[in-house]
């Protein structure tokens, strides 16, 4: 599964996600100490999923909650108890996945790595696992908030 | 969910499918009608996910199937009979994700759609759905094979 991601890689994805919880959920994100994707863990019941392309580097980002974590999200955002994942709640993930992925190209473009972005891809099912087609390494940083912990994933290609 | 997407944009979709079907699994895929997508149908087992950027339009592609079409695809790409999705399918379908989305961007770019692959991301879980954060319009290509339906979903930015 490929090497090292520098932590300055790490660094845009960690920041960006801090503050899109902090200003669109009203939440504090916590992280805890990201590490390198061995197994097909973790598992999640709503993710979302993005590309970032460019010509000489590619990658894709998952943002994979629990049902817990995503509803206490998306009650902060949209200012309304949600109860179960609906295609408001959906939306919402794609949302998400936009302004993180976004704020996390901002910052990767200041290392020199500059992607566009592709449209967000969303998915919906008890327990599903997540993988990456590369032989680079994909880095996961978990997120505690009050409803659990979720993750991001960031892959690369070499 | 939007307009129209034009066939001369599903075509390259559906002939590449057709191609890497025919020369990796040795397999007949039956294209039928192409349709918009409405709901949140259909549900799959195994999807492979691919975004496609560009600094104008941007895109993802979802192939969508069900545990038995990606366990006779795969018997059929690597010549041995599996009867579980374990690692080696789920990196197939990341595979096949590549190639389908790789001939399809070969055939796009002649209608000056140029775009940038990112990597493909895999999910597993049964019954899951998949959806696209798009205000453009959804394509669902089917296919059929002796083992059953797959699909290729499309989306587009406006």
């Amino acid at each position: 599964m490929g090497g090292e991601i520098k932590s300055e890689v790490i660094r845009p994805f960690l920041e960006s996600t801090i503050n899109v919880l902090k200003t669109m959920a009203f939440l504090e994100a916590k992280p805890g100490k990201p590490f390198v994707k061995e197994e097909n863990e973790p598992r999640g019941d709503v993710t979302g999923i993005i590309g970032m392309a460019s010509d000489t580097v590619s990658g894709s980002m998952a943002l994979v909650f629990s049902e817990a974590t995503i509803l206490q999200i998306v009650s902060g955002m949209l200012c309304e108890e949600f109860k179960e994942v609906d295609s408001d709640v959906l939306d919402c993930v794609g949302e998400l996945t936009n302004m993180i992925s976004g704020g996390a190209r901002a910052g990767l473009s200041k290392l020199d790595m500059k992607f566009e972005m592709a449209i967000p891809t969303m998915i919906r099912g008890a327990g599903h696992n997540v993988e990456h087609k590369t032989k680079g390494s994909i880095v996961i940083i978990p997120f505690e908030i009050p409803a659990g912990t979720f993750y991001i994933e960031a892959a690369f290609s070499e």
